[in-house]
């Protein structure tokens, strides 16, 4: 049964505003979507209705209320309809409350159908965060809305693109803040959550790898002694529980040599330091995860795409992959 | 007249016990290298001789005590010997005084021969610091080392791999000291330096990013302020002087926009800002050119390979690229 079970995964619609919902036409327009799960998009149906004539892709919108009402059939969209959105008060590209009021709650509402598992897992498309600020929702992004939504204490970003991935030990704050944070308690916390993730990738025997703060990796201590003094002490605690972990090592090729298989995943130690490699393996391939919560939930890695918000013309990939790998994940997690 | 013109390159060895003369005699065996330019290997005839048996890469060495004694014969390597390594002493991939003197040798005359206008460009292979350090010579590398031997105050590294070419303001000190650099001056220094180099590679008008030093360039103070108190200000000058800038931009897409040629190059304001998004482009494709030098300099971007040293095994992937770039820059510099 395990074999023809297919994960069911609540898709939040994003900021309505932006190009989330086209872009959600596009990739459950993929044959093989439906091949490996049951999508169910939390969003407004006639929102979806009009992505759907200005993608042109094809498929017909089925607006319910509920999931159990959901039917699955090919070339249907499911869209449990919160119908919180005026269509005819909405102008793409622009930053609304409406929009972000709206994406607050199919947020939540996903959130809460994957708490009391009712979906295997969300993926969420981007939201903005001055529309949601706008709406009264005072988050600096999906994570921190997530980890309170879902009541934990610390939650970390990792990227996924191809064979690398990237977990990130600090992520929006200033990179003078990112250095204040690079302490072993927090490396180490990041190192468990990543060897915990990554069976649900299909990685069983996990070796990671760290990068250091400083060129080279601080060069013996000529470029910076963050590494002696902080990373240093985090990978031996690491080893001493049991995981598999070498480092810190120069950044600048650690991201490549993981990439290239050598490693599982990388520690990344600042936003940018992970961002950068990730995002160079191509703009638009990039899954991010949110490692540390009850839920298994993914994330384009991009924002809203306001420029190309009406004209359907932006890409689905980020989508695409990020659904594919909570396919991937709910199944492993279910085994 | 010019257009059969081939630039005379001097090849400096860099260090013996590494895998330096290994590289050259593989890079030197491509055929497409002798239709493009005369290069000279600066450096040591046995030492070069053991690393064509090690190789077995095709070719001869042709020891020469000067320039003009050069012929350049197909399938001939020639080599100025300065007879500086006992052979039957060195040890591959061991720090050796004996090699880090030599090398410092090399490079000493190469950078007279280029100031002279003997050559037209030197091209380096890796040296090991540690070598050089205990040989007297106490540079953290090649880079302050020409800039002394050239009498010059400021240097800045560029990194080429493909189409993505990336200046830094800062390179080896920490990642918290170069927080601290990252000052208007000197990323207007670099913005000039970078703009004076881009003709060379065949860019007349040119439009070069600028990366910001935190997540998302700052987003609008809310992770970091030097973007406001420092990048913007730079800009604007630049701006003034008439080069064609934009940023401070997003660091994480910036390098990727700029290998997609959005831009013809982009400034990092830190060493693994660039390096990492260069070195995802392929690992032994960069090439290194130091900017702000009267001569023309171009360099692997990479180490000695000590862990190869002495099996034939190295990539010459970089010091291939380093060679076609100074044949090019040297003859746009002719015109």
């Amino acid at each position: 049964m395990n074999k023809e079970y297919k994960p069911l995964l609540a898709l939040t619609m994003g900021d309505a505003a932006g190009s989330g919902p086209e872009i959600i036409t596009k990739a459950l327009a993929i044959p093989e979507i439906s091949t490996i799960c049951r999508p169910v998009v939390i969003g407004d149906a006639a929102t979806m209705q009009a992505a759907l004539k200005i993608t042109g892709a094809p498929g017909n919108i089925r607006s319910i209320k509920k999931l159990p009402e959901a039917i699955f059939q090919e070339g249907t969209i499911e869209v449990i309809d919160l119908q919180n959105i005026q269509l005819e008060r909405l102008v793409r590209g622009r930053v609304d409350t409406m929009a972000g009021k709206a994406a607050y709650q199919y947020i939540k509402l996903a959130t809460d159908m994957a708490l009391s598992g009712e979906c295997d897992a969300i993926v969420t498309s981007a939201i903005n965060k001055e529309a949601l600020n706008n709406a009264g929702y005072h988050y600096d992004g999906h994570t921190q809305l997530l980890a309170e939504l879902c009541g934990v204490p610390f939650v970390a970003m990792m990227l996924v693109s191809g064979n690398l991935r990237v977990s990130h030990v600090t992520t929006h704050v200033s990179l003078h803040r990112a250095i204040e944070l690079i302490r072993p308690e927090r490396i180490l916390a990041v190192l468990k959550l990543t060897q915990e993730a990554l069976p649900l990738m299909g990685v069983n025997k996990s070796h990671i790898a760290v990068a250091g703060l400083n060129p080279h990796a601080g060069e013996g201590g000529l470029f910076g002694d963050e590494e002696a003094q902080y990373i240093t002490p985090a990978v031996e605690s690491a080893r001493k529980q049991g995981i598999n972990v070498t480092g810190p090592l120069p950044p600048d090729s650690v991201f490549f040599r993981t990439a290239e298989g050598q490693f599982d995943a990388a520690l990344a130690m600042y936003n940018d330091q992970g961002h950068i490699a990730v995002k160079m393996l191509g703009i638009t391939e990039g899954v991010n995860i949110t490692l540390g919560l009850p839920i298994i939930r993914t994330s384009v890695d991009h924002g809203t795409v306001f420029g190309k918000a009406g004209k359907g013309t932006a890409d689905a990939t980020s989508l695409v992959q990020s659904i594919k790998l909570a396919a991937v994940m709910s199944l492993k997690r279910k085994r």
